[in-house]
């Protein structure tokens, strides 16, 4: 098949219906990026965006895409990289980040679990009584890009999750009757506290696939491992059933952000705080007075206090 | 496995964790229907009810379940049977729909697509170019159940949708992003036409397991067959999709009524006109000047005359 511009095609985009060649191809993903983020405000000239990066490909192309809009919009651009403390999996994926951004030429800082709560993933995972290692992880890691991107300054957190990530938790919550947390997925928040950085999310609309072969074709190393703690199972039945639908009805992922984004006006006019409190103990943003981060690490320190003993 | 009565369970209620004997099971399905109609303020004792009956399981358990219900609200009650015009099939689920009326005492009313629009289902689908059969029947039954209820003197319109097509359909309009329909979909809609017999659904909590094994339990003889068009190939793709999830995740179903009926307000107040304009042909409330039902028996005589013609 032949792209509309009369090279060789090598993707054909089935919920446009569109056959492309790789610059073509290139070209539609890099405008898909900034329309969302000039749709929905996300950058202004006076921002400073903290890139949340892990190594894999999301992060990494939105990484490069944010560095080719600094030259349209001259924000300043950092990466911040979070090392969980999980052996043999970040440690291999960090070199890639540290790659990335030195070729780029774009600030990198690096935080630890350990350093910033006394423990690393490995070592939380490691005891007797716990839940999911993904609770820990979640929490923390929201926890710490918050806090260091604040720190460091940011007026805004770009995260890399694309359209298959996002309509995957949409339907999560829905079919969870998760309602408070349905409500809290949009596009991006209030500025409710001082404390809380709005994090933007440019990626949201472009599929996976569509990620990983533009990294291929932009020459973006990344790391294609997995996290070996194991992903969630309902996940993975969201995932399939949503790719299964898709393979048959093209366009079904992007209808399903579609009818959120239309609700979440109402969602977010009914269900965020016009002030969002902080946690008394860290001063973090927390809906309820202690923290989930500090609620887990007092959970830790007992529960590890509790192993040392037997 | 014992009820907590004592007797031999017959049903494992998987979301709520118990066994239940068949005498418990009846209790429990007739308890969730009444509190459904309670909490709702769906029936009033000034109510003139309608029941829309097919002949299959749903509508003649609800037929049965309101029925009883008279015995603690006073209010009328009637059965509407709509003859589509499906050889072999309605004339077949009709004599069901009869009897049950008979042995109950409820009246009935059969009115038909034939003497109320000139064409049976049959007639039409034989046409060259149509759409699906599903497309002409729903708009056609919607339309003859509201003026029919209206003219016998219903005040409401009862309809047998169980828990598993509410929630196939709230999904099927989420990922279709179809996000007007998605708004239309709640317990009842503010009276916004004086024509419009508002729609209740009383067994919208209670799964379609639950509602053939009470139907088995209380000796209520239904029309096992399906129809002979085609199902919706969707459809089918978002009922397998929401078994296998309530298999894992017990409570799945009702957990997504729950997110849709706590989004509903918020939907019900931004999409919904205050007052609901009429077709100006027919008179029936429609959104449109001219109602999809007049619509498409503009395009089905000229389809049939084309037809005619060759």
């Amino acid at each position: 098949m032949q792209c509309s511009c009369g090279r060789k095609a090598v993707y054909h985009r089935r919920y446009s219906g569109q056959h492309l060649c790789a610059r073509c191809f290139r070209r539609m993903v890099e405008k898909k990026f900034m329309e969302t983020v000039r749709s929905n405000g996300f950058i202004a000239h006076t921002d400073t965006v903290a890139c949340g990066v892990s190594g894999g490909k999301d992060s990494l192309v939105l990484l490069h895409l944010l560095h080719g809009l600094q030259k349209k919009v001259r924000f300043s651009l950092f990466a911040l990289a979070i090392d969980e403390g999980i052996a043999g999996y970040r440690d291999r994926s960090l070199p890639y980040v540290t790659k990335a951004c030195e070729t780029l030429g774009v600030p990198l800082h690096v935080r630890s679990f350990k350093e910033s709560f006394g423990y690393a993933l490995d070592e939380v995972t490691a005891m007797k009584e716990r839940v999911g290692a993904c609770s820990y992880c979640g929490v923390f890691r929201r926890s710490l890009l918050n806090s260091a991107s604040r720190e460091l300054g940011a007026t805004k957190l770009a995260l890399g999750h694309n359209l298959d990530d996002e309509s995957q938790v949409i339907l999560m919550n829905m079919l969870r009757g998760d309602f408070a947390r349905f409500g809290r997925m949009g596009t991006y928040r209030k500025h409710v506290n001082d404390q809380f950085v709005p994090r933007i999310k440019p990626l949201r609309e472009i599929p996976e696939k569509e990620i990983v072969l533009y990294a291929v074709l932009a020459g973006i190393d990344f790391d294609f491992e997995e996290c070996p703690y194991a992903p969630e199972a309902f996940r993975d039945e969201v995932r399939q059933f949503l790719n299964t639908t898709e393979e048959g009805h093209p366009g079904t992922k992007h209808a399903l952000l579609r009818t959120y984004d239309k609700l979440y006006p109402f969602l977010n006019e009914a269900l965020q705080p016009s002030v969002l409190p902080s946690c008394e103990r860290c001063g973090e943003p927390s809906i309820r007075p202690l923290c989930k981060k500090c609620e887990l690490l007092d959970a830790i320190r007992d529960g590890l206090a509790r192993d040392d003993q037997s």
